[in-house]
């Protein structure tokens, strides 16, 4: 068990406010660690989330690279190599990118990091049900100082030494769990049709475990919300595994939430459970 | 809970003795019932199954249809239509088809049986594993009957009133459970490649609950060493599935599986595990 000891005082800064770095911010803070963000440029949401959770300023991006012991990268995936860039002469410690983004892009933004000093972390499951204690996995070169941060309350697993060995890894879960919930949400719009959709769910239950139940609702329910978003990324994770193969399920789970995306003519509210999403999708 | 009366002896008939045949036998003995088959017809192996059992027998078919209360019919996929009109005309009691065959076979078997009294059946999970106890899915209009069967120890339930209902369970969840091992297949040998499947195993396994590694391992081994009978089943998936939609994954499960039947020139031993069936299929 490490200790902190006085003298020890991290400072953490954060590119980009908004649910990740909230929760993580909230919970460093509470045990000892100093956080900063600088508001420059982000969105009247983002400063909103800042101020009420009462981090430090800065008033520009340079010092705030300059000044933080572990900086972290978290903003929306389309931002992530361009704030590298604008950080990457500057940052004096680590440089964390966790956002949601595919290997290559992991690579392409810590590239831009001029001192090497670099993490590839990835957040594996909820931020909102499990706040400062996440799971979180990393690698490359800069992991162990990292590490640290564990002593202040995170849940940070090393993963591999490689950059692109936790996003990778990342990646493949959500292939495996987008895949998943194609796979559901067709097999159980068959059932729906008869009319033994509760019996086909019991049944996978019976093997599947006890959480099956209730995840079925909710995977089949984000299927149709995030479609779009979902063929998306889908189209990435082909992009990877096309490496040392020909990904068949990567592909038809690609198409699945595409063809979905397709169907819905405008946004919809979340819908309550999955004979809604049904309804919507095809007895309108 | 109903108790068995004196008087209440059934007769249970088996047409094919394989593993199923074999182990509900066993049980219901155990529990009083009298259980009878024939081995007219029937393989070696069949015969040594029914010998061993201490089954009793009849040396034609046509009596062993007209003394059984439930009459099982547990063969070879190919056979179930045949073994329906074989019997057909001579089934007293009530006709149980407990093969793993599509909803429309059922269908086609089932329309067979003249006095109507018919139950579709499917196991779901492991006759070996669960013994008489193992879980029974049941449908069709004589299942009223067919649960009585509680009463000596097995573990029926009721699913629906249409023949097709169990079956179209089980085929659902097959095609879910078949789509699963592909997709796991398929993610897991990228992270093979890169060194990094233990890490994405265990990262899969921090959402999808405690059995998830136990059974990744067996998943992908039996993926390998039935794939041709897969790919097949999945074809049977397809046709049923069309009905209601264009069904992407299961398209491309068959396809998986297909692909995958296609690289191996010679039958296999059964792999030890994951790693070992990446070696076979890869890098030979």
């Amino acid at each position: 068990m490490l200790l902190v000891h006085v003298g020890d005082e991290m400072q953490v800064g954060f590119v980009g406010f908004g649910e990740v770095a909230t929760t993580i911010s909230l919970g460093l803070k509470t045990n000892g660690v100093d956080v900063y963000t600088c508001l420059s440029g982000r969105s009247p949401r983002t400063a909103e989330n800042a101020v009420n959770s009462g981090v430090k300023l800065y008033s520009n991006y340079k010092e705030l690279a300059e000044n933080s012991d572990i900086l972290f990268s978290s903003v929306v995936p389309s931002m992530a190599v361009e704030v590298a860039k604008m950080v990457g002469d500057y940052s004096k410690g680590i440089f964390v990118d966790i956002n949601n983004i595919s290997p290559v892009t992991v690579k392409n933004a810590l590239n831009k990091i001029k001192n090497g000093k670099t993490v590839d972390a990835a957040i594996v499951g909820s931020v909102v049900k499990n706040g400062l204690n996440v799971k979180i996995i990393a690698s490359g070169p800069s992991v162990d100082g990292f590490l640290k941060l564990n002593r202040y309350g995170m849940n940070i697993s090393v993963v591999g030494h490689e950059i692109g060995d936790a996003s990778t890894i990342k990646l493949l879960r959500s292939a495996y769990t987008k895949g998943v919930s194609a796979l559901l949400f067709e097999s159980l719009y068959h059932a729906y049709k008869m009319g033994i959709d509760k019996e086909v769910l019991n049944c996978i239950a019976e093997t599947e475990g006890e959480d099956f139940l209730g995840s079925a609702n909710s995977r089949i329910v984000s299927a149709l919300f995030h479609a779009k978003r979902r063929s998306e990324e889908m189209e990435e994770v082909v992009e990877v595994l096309s490496e040392h193969q020909n990904p068949t399920m990567a592909h038809a789970t690609s198409n699945f939430f595409n063809s979905i995306s397709e169907s819905i003519e405008k946004p919809v509210k979340r819908p309550k459970n999955y004979t809604e999403v049904y309804k919507i999708l095809f007895d309108e």
